[in-house]
């Protein structure tokens, strides 16, 4: 860059004070105009490129980050699979081939059995609650412990809300009806289908459609109204159930490499900081604010019917649930910390929700 | 300031960039102190110096700003009454005497009738749909074009979450108690409860507990576990009731005078605005992880019991809401506006819940 132009930067909206350039005025729409950026980053992410919410959210915080250092940082934001292939972005961020990473932590559940935690569990925490116990619960204290171990540094970034259960082929009208129930349900949540006698398949994004559609799957999750009707399924499949037991408030990440982030000065790393909380409250707003609309279209333009999991099949899932958790966790002290605080977390949550959210809910709202 | 100091600040950090001074080294941990700020707001709140959750949210908000901006700003928190009275907070920040102010927006109710729902009203928002409404769904543009004929410029900086209802040392069991009840319950919610035959009482929050131990008043709200607790409500009233139907999410603000802002540069204006969202984000976080720990000891250390409203008797305030409701806005075409907006957004929150946080809450938690 150039010396003056920066020196420029440096100075301008600061009248009355001395200068190195004698031209400098006070002039707000050039400042970021006049300056190079210092931090030339690359963030590469496990959505395609200007995905809703999840990739416009990573297009925001390259304007944020912008904004906020005054030009000093320009991000440039890669879709999965434009740099490298989406689910190698944790490996890339550990390696310093990039500086930042977005995506959902459970995709790294390989790397550290405590990983699930700092992203949803079935039957785990809503957003609030994550929030709350990432922010002021001593969450994100061992999410950073976790991540340090691969040289990285987790920063909070979204939250899809309590996601849909899913678009099936077939009624679940009791825990028989999982029973060989071939369902697209990766993760935690297919490892609980599978003790109830399902059969999780796995399925790329761009294949889902089509195996619903011949029948290769029956029934198939995905994320809510607003990107469940871009996917289509409400045009093959019979029923939408709801809750997302398996995905009750997935937390979204930004990670960043250690060894960059610890070099950047003070102010820098404030902005990252923050432009992250503003990412997370922001990604979860617009969630909210378009899945309804979208759950409109779905059911004024197709035959689709709403269907909710009964009490039982349920009940059957959360036990299913607690027995995969002790198997994930039993073999590491870390993960098992790690456990133990967000179980002990959510059970005080669950306790004083019973006096608001829930009546809210209820009787409010 | 001095010249040479302030560039020093400016190249910190920036290895390989040509500098005034040859002198410069990084150097992360002097840097805020080389500096000298350039914008030395005063910020005036609406409550006591260090008040739990919204005073230090405050102070920390002040800390925030010092570390994004590089040491440029200098805020300067004042409690309510310490510069002038906490309900003097509009004035002074529309005046310019103060640039910066924190509060609740219906303490300014009596500005403008459309002001109470960018807080709360009773049977309204919770957070998170408050947040979805205000970022994602118009209303904080709303809000704005309130705000901007008093030359304010506002933004959304914390919520305390649903409310608990209240202590009362008369049961509710029916309509009929509230009739001559005399419960300290300001605002709207007071309103609502007059309408349905008790006595709304005014008294500051250093007269409630005399007032409450003595039988001025059989009831009174304040916030929640956290703060009730250190105001002693247990050692004095019968029960504590839920859910808070008056206040089921308020959002707090950050209020800053429109020709201070408008005259800074982008990325302190860009700082400031994101700095509100994180302390959004962690005054909610800060209320949730502590209200259930304070609930804990209230329900050990004192005889005080838990109890809910009858639905009969939520049913009769809902309808008491409407209707005063309809007395606020009736002949203002602003309020009529943004209460059109909040309501149809609160319609098509609740449809959504009913699919999710509602589900969450009764089948997941």
């Amino acid at each position: 860059m150039k010396r003056s132009s920066f020196i420029q930067h440096s100075l301008l909206g600061l009248a009355g004070v001395a200068s190195c350039s004698k031209s400098v005025e006070h002039n707000d729409n050039q400042s970021n105009a006049l300056i190079e950026p210092i931090y030339r980053w690359k963030c590469i992410t496990t959505w395609p490129p200007n995905f809703p919410v999840l990739g416009e959210g990573a297009n925001l915080l390259a304007k944020w980050l912008k904004e906020l250092s005054g030009g000093r940082i320009a991000l440039k934001v890669f879709g999965g699979g434009e740099l490298v292939p989406a689910l190698s972005v944790f490996d890339e961020v550990m390696n310093g081939t990039v500086e930042m990473g977005v995506g959902v932590p459970y995709y790294w559940t390989g790397k550290h059995p405590a990983i699930p935690f700092f992203a949803t569990i079935p039957f785990g925490m809503n957003a609030q609650q994550m929030n709350a116990w990432l922010y002021c619960g001593g969450g994100l204290e061992l999410w950073k412990e976790v991540y340090a171990k691969f040289g990285i540094i987790p920063f909070p970034a979204g939250n899809t809300g309590v996601q849909m259960g899913g678009w099936f082929n077939k009624e679940i009208l009791s825990v028989e009806d999982l029973k060989g129930l071939k369902m697209r349900i990766p993760g935690f949540g297919g490892k609980v289908l599978a003790k109830l006698g399902g059969t999780p398949v796995l399925s790329s994004g761009s294949e889902i459609y089509t195996n619903l559609e011949t029948g290769v799957i029956d029934a198939t999750e995905w994320i809510g109204p607003y990107h469940d009707y871009k996917m289509g399924f409400h045009k093959i499949a019979k029923y939408y159930y709801s809750p997302g037991w398996h995905e009750p408030g997935p937390n979204l990440e930004v990670m960043m490499n250690a060894t960059t982030f610890n070099a950047l000065p003070a102010d820098i790393k404030a902005i990252v900081e923050t432009a992250c909380y503003r990412l997370n409250l922001w990604t979860l707003s617009e969630f909210e604010a378009k899945n309804m609309d979208y759950l409109n279209k779905i059911l004024t333009e197709s035959k689709a019917e709403l269907k909710q999991f009964p009490k039982e099949v349920l009940n059957r899932l959360r036990e299913a649930t607690d027995e995969t958790m002790e198997e994930l966790v039993s073999d590491n002290a870390l993960a098992k910390k790690v456990h133990d605080s967000y179980r002990s977390f959510q059970q005080k949550m669950s306790g004083w929700s019973e006096l608001t959210e829930k009546l809210y809910h209820n009787d409010i709202s």
